[in-house]
């Protein structure tokens, strides 16, 4: 199978990490793309034009990053992305939810700032999508303490959504009032799958 | 269980449709919320502050509207709303995530409307979701003649989402050049499920 990713989207990572911590990168080709690119032929695979993109080996396309995962999970003989039923099954996929959620909002925040004239950023805006950071981050310092042992797709999506506030949104202080968080974020960062991962300034 | 939801939200009226389709709407409480009055409580409950938010009895918090769906889709003896395996369960996991997608391209461009002062509209966003919404109307309309017979969750999000357009877009014309979607979307929308739950114009 192939993975279209850019190697600044959290969404990307969190597939390119999630393959990593089950093993089937070495299954997965990568195709770096770059989706602002109009040439980038992305929007013919995905019509949101966005990353990432799973090609599967009979030619099947799929999007957005849960079903990339939830795919993944399914190869898996021992399916430990994402439990397959009762409470912890739940408690993962909400988790993701609220990791994307952030991804959204920090997504939303660094376009402002970099692909609007000066005059057309928000402050309302801007402050909605940091309010929504901030109650997320408060939210997470309290689940830490039930964090499951295993990396699962929740807490896998946790990291590389802290992962892009510390890579993009540099105002934001989120360790402050968030030591619990803070904590695990340091120890989770170090996994080789977090090392390879680590978003590039490229881009 | 009680559905948090908003009669405006293209993503709480795909939980609605789903639960009437699939009989689950007599064991599901509604409470109406505007996700836009902060005293409404919804960051509470959910950190990302959005409907639809899903609370079971035993006081589980469920978020988002793909997690809320797949739990319903659990809960049902014949899940009919989301096959179980099999490319079925890919090709419906990627329409909804391909409709969840128009419904995100069509919201940003209500709020650039709506919520921002004149001078802080960006035209370069405005054209970049239109286009996003023309991809997508392109790709559905090549997708309607595979679409199963039984109304899945990939043709309910789709429904939705075709819906808000019409309430939300009107500067849209997505019909021209679609009249297969057209054609489906208005058979679709006359199903009780979706006459029950179309959007109101007071919020």
């Amino acid at each position: 199978m192939q993975l279209c990713y850019s190697p600044t989207s959290p969404y990307a990572r969190k597939v390119l990490v999630a393959a990593r911590e089950s093993g089937l990168d070495s299954r997965m080709e990568l195709i770096q793309v770059n989706p602002w690119d109009a040439n980038s032929g992305i929007a013919q695979k995905n019509p949101l034009a966005k990353v990432p993109l799973l090609i599967l080996d009979d030619g099947t396309h799929l999007f957005d990053s849960p079903v990339i995962c939830e795919y993944l999970n399914s190869l898996l003989a021992d399916p430990r992305l994402i439990p397959a039923n009762g409470p912890e099954r739940w408690d993962v996929l909400r988790l993701q939810a609220l990791a994307d959620g952030m991804m959204d909002a920090a997504l939303l925040i660094f376009l402002e700032h970099s692909r609007r004239e000066e005059g057309e950023r928000s402050a309302w805006w801007l402050n909605l999508q940091l309010e929504t950071l901030r109650t997320a981050v408060r939210a997470l310092e309290a689940l830490v303490p039930v964090f499951s042992a295993s990396p699962d797709i929740g807490q896998i999506a946790t990291g590389c959504a802290l992962g892009y506030l510390d890579f993009r949104i540099t105002e934001l202080d989120w360790r402050s009032g968030a030591p619990l968080l803070s904590h695990w974020f340091q120890r989770f960062s170090s996994r080789p799958s977090m090392q390879a991962t680590a978003p590039e300034t490229t881009a």
